[in-house]
């Protein structure tokens, strides 16, 4: 590797948000592991299909992003962000990656549903 | 001072979080600045006396705490943790906290309120 493994793994989430965050999931999923976990609220997500469709279903309601900060600690990085919706510009929410072998292996998603709109029905 | 910026910020947020997760929110309270603000989820708190009654809320509630992950980043400090209570262990927190003359003066504060319970009825 050229790169130390911590401006790896904060290279490769930043690749990984970019995409999503504008509407190029597929790129996104290429800096995914195979068998990434995430925990996401009210629900975990296992294996690289699930966490597609998660995604997929997320990304169409985005307006953009307000960057609030981000960090680094060797192959951990956290993001924190507005992600602006028609519903809302000013919830935040948190991510915390873990890159292993240059790839996002786990994540930790945090964000208030109740602020993205109404719950589901059961 | 004879700290660096950096591990001041952090020890100013460890000995708040240590404070108010054990149940002492009178000492954690000297942590924070008097103009404090902070954004939690489906409110803005401003002010100390508003951001104590919140916490006081809250802190009753806690069984234990669970860490996930910390970071700096100059006066910037993010926690990641599980905050345990009777309906969940393992949903995660994120603060994100900003350090000022030693005390924090802003929090971000992201959790999912539907996995801590039911929503309150209107």
């Amino acid at each position: 590797m050229t790169h130390s493994a911590q401006s790896t793994a904060y290279d490769v989430v930043k690749k990984y948000h970019h995409a999503w965050t504008g509407g190029d999931v597929e790129t996104a999923m290429g800096y995914v592991a195979d068998d990434v976990t995430c925990r996401a609220p009210g629900m975990d997500i296992d294996g690289k299909d699930a966490y597609r469709k998660f995604i997929t279903g997320f990304a169409p309601a985005l307006t953009g992003i307000g960057d609030i900060a981000e960090f680094t600690d060797g192959d951990r990085v956290a993001l924190f962000y507005y992600p602006q919706t028609a519903a809302t510009s000013t919830t935040p929410a948190a991510e915390l990656f873990t890159v292993e072998g240059g790839r996002i292996s786990e994540s930790v998603l945090i964000f208030d549903r109740l602020s993205y709109g109404p719950p589901e029905q059961d």
